[in-house]
């Protein structure tokens, strides 16, 4: 089977640097660009989107809310016609620098609270939406089961469902809460396991993995080579 | 002669509005859209290029260094990898919101203090220049004389020239400090009188009202009355 | 009866001017000042409070959510170690400013967002307690009825309520939505006329005006002069 | 002899780890404490000073340009009314949070481009001073030799210099360029060996440790040794 591994990449800001991206991103098929408004300074963006486009991995707009203290992991009762403003200049800018490499952001990933809220949220949820729609009708959008793909399908996008090698999932089938013990899954063996259950689930076009955890790269290479040596075709999915 | 009428626009931010662009765009030919580093939320940013879509004003990018508190009128010792960055990210931010709109972003120009800073800094002026190059070779510059134009022309960039109605000249050709009298001219007629003796100047393709003086619309009414009194023909510059 | 009448002031930041504080101040009895989180340069803000201390206007500190770009009106899921720590930055900035103009800051009155959820965020409205009883245990909270008036007491704090004079009430006294028709009275006579009935109601120690209204020293004034004439004296409330 | 070792903590922001204050804190006598205008959101900044009163380490603000994407190392052209009450606003916050953890911020250290532009910036340099006396007249300036040393001690300042044990320096004593090779000592015995060095000089009343230099802990523990192996007593100094 046909899997696509992502990870959230550029989250660093100026002086300071979070992720080890340049370890990470070989071991991806796309790449979660932060877009500057939870994370992610112009230039971080534009050298993070060039190593993509030599590397051939794709690159996706990781959109969020304006945030930089909170690193968009803060809910906000954002104004739908704001957001989606938000949204797309956020899109803009990163498929900017991806043309200036020679590639296209190809897909939109809601960052943080944002990704959550817009599980559930219509209004923020349909936000999101008319900012994709009206940027790139081709664009995928890259999401969990919830409100966001359902209103991305009906809007005629492409919706790439995703599950989380490295978080813990109850028996229900939901995520861990990440107060609760279980919920960050950090041993690459783990991990691994973990990505070859989901990868079973035909349900799911892409597996995640937390660029920020600590040994993001080693999760990674791991849940790599279970997923190779299972059979599975790691490659982007096609928008 | 052919004139463009060019101001500075979506300089407003949040709560907090400036300028009166309602009045003013349909007064220019040319609008310096904000772009978010010094001035221009999204949603601003947004509407107002709808704006000129409709009223078909030409959309420039007004690129800034990143300084909302001083409103880029601040002069930075901003690293050349950096600017170059900054300066794209806000160059796509603004276009892609454009291609939105139905059109493109045609031109750049420095806003406040990297405006000041480029006609004379060689390597903030080849950031810039780089910048533009890489991101539409099709684009022009608008500045005034100096080391911006000489570098952008030799990128073999567009490049046009701009004197500003509404400023204070001295008798050697220069601009008034703005903090002497005479600095700005806030009478209509004034700034028509003015507009006329420097269209008279062939070397400038473009003449500036600055958008955040009070009373910015009555006079670009008579600057633009002014110009076309004479004959002459009011038109976007040709990138 | 004695009236506080308070409004928000130093709503200005950088470039951007909001409210006339000028006109405004000799009306009020206090002075909500923003504090730098939603409004506020350091600039604005100390000079704000130097004009205060020369009317013999209290300071209060305006605090309020990090969020410049929505002006402090979006409510945030702040974690409340965060929160309790970012009033307490606020705090102590306006207070030291205060200081250094020879008075204190008397009171704190949360803005915007932050002021709406804490009238039922228990979580919230402990961290806002617990920063002010921290900072000064002698400090005012002023608030409407609520969570925040409840723990406030509580905890020992004085506790001013308010009232509105320019928003419109439902008959069953609560405030008239934003969006809704009658949400902002703009006449100064109708303001002046709800000031002399909440006047009346011996629970409200101090009546807001929303400075950052169009005309809202006309207005103030209007109010003043109201419960002045009906034998209201105005002077601030003493934590 | 006395000597006091500090060096910059706090600068951590939200997401953002920098530094390993846990580590590096209790091998200082004083910390100069970002202020949250180049790093350091509230939280950090209340946590840390905690710190540094269970520990007995004197706090100091460290105050700078407006500038998080900069890390606050890009000069700026600030206007001095706008600094001073900047550098003001810094010092009432992070002062403020010091009197609530039962201490005081003792002495103030400009940051990054700022400390490097009042070395020799009249304008700049008298707007620190003039911040600073307004303050806290007992207050301490903590510098390199300069102009900021000449205007604080003729304010009646009291002011200390320092050198960086982890810093090379040319023959002639300046400081090597940080592009240059050698200008950062990054082997705990070289910084050592220049600690012994510029502790025999008695103009020095404090040494530096670059607290986010990589092995800083290191570096600081193994400069403490060697001075306190040469019979130096570290303390802070007293203003």
């Amino acid at each position: 089977m046909r899997l696509d591994l992502n990870a959230d990449v550029a989250e660093s800001f100026g002086r300071w640097r979070l992720g080890d991206d340049d370890a990470l991103l070989p071991l991806l098929t796309s790449a979660n660009v932060a877009c500057g408004f939870h994370a992610g300074d112009a230039r971080t963006i534009r050298e993070t989107i060039g190593r993509c486009a030599t590397l051939g991995v794709v690159v996706g707009a990781q959109v969020s809310y304006r945030d930089l203290a909170g690193f968009g992991r803060r809910a906000m009762d954002v104004d739908a016609a704001d957001l989606e403003a938000d949204v797309l200049y956020q899109l803009a800018a990163v498929d900017g620098l991806a043309r200036v490499a020679g590639v296209r952001a190809r897909y939109v990933k809601p960052h943080g609270a944002l990704y959550h809220r817009v599980l559930d949220d219509d209004e923020q949820a349909a936000a999101v939406v008319a900012a994709v729609a009206v940027w790139d009708a081709g664009a995928a959008v890259l999401t969990q089961p919830g409100e966001l793909a359902r209103q991305a399908a009906a809007a005629g996008l492409t919706v790439v469902l995703e599950a989380f090698a490295d978080r813990g999932y109850t028996e229900s089938g939901r995520l861990v809460p990440r107060s609760a013990p279980g919920a960050l899954l950090t041993e690459p063996a783990a991990a691994a396991e973990q990505a070859l259950r989901l990868a079973a689930d035909d349900r799911f076009g892409s597996l995640c993995i937390h660029g920020d955890t600590p040994g993001a790269p080693r999760i990674a290479a791991a849940v790599r080579a279970a997923l190779l040596g299972a059979g599975h075709e790691l490659a982007p999915f096609r928008p």
